[in-house]
């Protein structure tokens, strides 16, 4: 386990410190459950009321809250942000032994760095590259021809198809599927002709893909997910989709084929998106949103119903069902009675 | 295969026998489909229709229908706990060989009762404890410093991350993944800085988790499953959620990140949690619903609108983009022609 | 590289060529970015305004248009479909050396045609029995008793339970799992007893099942998966569900335990379908619905709300809250007002 001092972290990330600099820390806590040794910090307005009765050794905090801190701090304009380096420098990610596992099977001709691992059960079939400290891990499956850059991780169990490109410093979790067929079929009097899936997929640097998340290859061009998308779990991904650079999707989204997604968008959970569709910058989604048109300007863009408890809901969503013709009896009305509100909007 | 006669059931399971209790039965059946040899039940109204033509060797049935019942009977309060108790007597779960298969892969310092199982291709890291009758399906991964409790399963492919606590008598079906890495990125410019995910899960005692179904890591503390909790497939469960004793969720639901859902709560499909939310115990939340606030007392809790033709759809939720227009409308009404219910509820 | 003349292909597949019958192509491409040596399409209209400068050697396109069509063209009244008929040949399924690889495990009394493959790390339990070029890829695991029809294919990592009976010409993409446990339990008092699940999965001819698709083994009877249905990745299939010949399901959809889909049913994306159910043959149903009742009759059904802004969609979300009040409101000022229309549909 590492040590620091609160003087070395804030040489190192060029902040300032308040209180004693000699104080160490080793590792990170809540600032509710935090003890001794613990760094902690406060970005969340919603945890300040554990600020003042914390048993962390020191807190990462903005100016404007460090005078409730009990303890000494670290003071950041973005708290989040240097935890985030604190906790990567307390935490580095667990090493791992250069070499082919005995039990791995790799096939011919694949080009592997001297400082890549190739873990217990993987396979990395014919023509594969891998760069420098490239970790595949146990049980993970590498299709003929795919290329992994310098840094990527595959933890456990992951699938990538054949001729699958991934880029550098990419964490790929496990059950996650690179480069599976997309969905694409043609009818046949009743039945369905498969189209082949020519296409291939491109993961660009620094992304992150979750666990039991698939992204489909291309029908003829490749999918494309841009540098620095972060991917959550239980995600979809369908043929020829584009994701924009740095790009952020929660979990139990999808995206059908065809769609482009802008840069520097927040996607919610269990969003969905139809195919074809045109996605601008910077537009965030909220949760349970189904997104059935273009989007040609940053902004929110919402699409969920919030939760009521099950007899209101039942009431009010029957009356759903009457919608139009409620409006038509309002119109009505309006009529009969010589009262319209002429300046409503649209 | 084992055959057991009512008499012997009713000994067993403390009911009562209705007809010959030397009846034997070997198997169990539907009460449409059953034929000779096989036990059937009655739980579920709808079914009663086939009572009294059914063709098993005897029927599970409450003393309500036991009259129309033309076979044997077993009478018991709860016909269908009674069936799964019957069932599991006539179904015993597979034997397996206790030991390491020659084709696993066993880190250094892994306790490993002598009564549990690694099965073909598994992978079990440094450091881990599997109980007594443990076993570690094919495929299956488990990470270094994980612990597994006496009587757990894991069938296939399942990947259990590292430092992961898993208790007793759980059942891990294929493709989960327990202890994936939150997903915690902090802003850095317009890209995105990775949160260490430094917390585990823990998994309590009598837990189902379901195929393709995937449990993050707490980002500080952990991400717990408390005991007896049954989860569907394809659910996602966030990072430092806890989900309270003996909840039930069923598949492609989702709870994001520090939700914590009480207990004896049943959440049905396709239901999303937004994060940090605090349900209560014995709440029952309904199909496809967006939970975007805390629920504090116990209910049934809806969302989902239900499905219509699509000409009527489109109709209504055109109409539901005029909604705040039309209800100012409505009150402009009620103003000019002086008509309002002063006593409507709000 | 296989290369193939218009005239070639025209007479395989019975269409007519427009220009030089003796232009070879060798590969597929897209309108917008086809260079020589490729054949294109033309079947959606949204890409027509591509035909003009296509780059392509050769395009396959309808009479309407070839016209249009500055190079070569194969004519077809259902240009995808043929286009799908042009790329198979252009690109056959890559092929895999007969026999099983030294690192996977086969039990006892497996019945394997020679021409059958068994992958890396493949596990194939014992009395399974695998048809004529049935190819089980690395990482499979394939539960005992379990039969593989001719010329099935489990790419990488699929996970099949004991005694599912797959047939013949099915492919099944990464992370699949088929057979897990349905998800049933009876109440014991606050705690759940477990349903042994000792039904099975028997999937027809022609199926496609996508990454990360789970399909539950039924609980008495079994989940049946008729012949030529095509699922998407990440849908969830419960326990004694029909799907009926040739439905194709999009992504993240799931069906409810004993719910039966028709023939020819056209389910989209993020639907889900409330257990119990029977829907009709010729359903279609748009994304985000939440089927909640049984559908007798063919037609399109729809159940999900278009995206909006976010500023407008929190006003009418607000005011569907108030809905009923707002319906009763209206119901009172057209007593009052004494307008009502007669003859308003229900």
């Amino acid at each position: 386990m590492m040590t620091f001092t609160l003087g070395e972290l804030a040489v190192r990330f060029g902040c300032s410190v308040r209180g004693e600099p000699d104080t160490t820390v080793e590792r990170v806590g809540t600032l509710r459950t935090a003890t001794d040794g613990a760094i902690s910090f406060l970005a969340n307005p919603r945890y300040r009321k554990y600020l003042a009765t914390t048993g962390a050794a020191a807190v990462i905090v903005s100016a404007e809250y460090v005078e409730e801190c009990p303890v000494p701090a670290l003071i950041s304009e973005d708290p989040y942000a240097l935890y985030a380096r604190v906790a990567a420098l307390l935490y580095p990610p667990p090493r791992f032994d250069p070499g082919t596992h005995a039990s791995a099977v790799v096939g011919d001709n694949v080009q592997q760095a001297d400082s890549a691992a190739i873990g217990p059960g993987a396979v990395v079939e014919k023509g594969c590259v891998l760069g420098e400290n490239v970790y595949v891990g146990p049980g993970c499956v590498v299709g003929a021809n795919s290329h992994l850059g310098d840094g990527t991780w595959l933890i456990a169990n992951v699938s990538v198809g054949r001729d699958v490109s991934i880029g550098e410093r990419v964490l790929i979790h496990p059950g996650a599927v690179i480069g599976s067929d997309g969905f694409g079929f043609a009818r046949d009097g009743t039945s369905w002709l498969k189209v082949p899936q020519v296409g291939s997929v491109v993961v660009g640097n620094d992304v992150e893909i979750g666990a039991c998340t698939s992204i489909d290859r291309g029908a003829i061009d490749d999918t494309v997910i841009e540098d620095g998308v972060k991917l959550d779990n239980q995600i979809q991904v369908g043929h020829n989709v584009r994701v924009g650079a740095h790009t952020i999707i929660a979990a139990c989204s999808g995206i059908s084929g065809s769609t482009r997604i802008g840069a520097r968008c927040m996607i919610a959970g269990m969003v969905g998106f139809v195919g074809h569709l045109e996605i601008a910058d910077d537009v965030t989604v909220t949760g349970l949103t189904m997104v059935n048109r273009s989007i040609d300007s940053a902004g929110v863009y919402s699409g969920g119903l919030a939760v009521d408890n099950a007899v209101r809901w039942r009431k009010n969503s029957a009356r759903f069902r009457q919608l139009d013709d409620l409006a038509r009896r309002l119109n009505k009305i309006e009529q009969a009675t010589n009262i319209r509100d002429r300046k409503r909007k649209k």
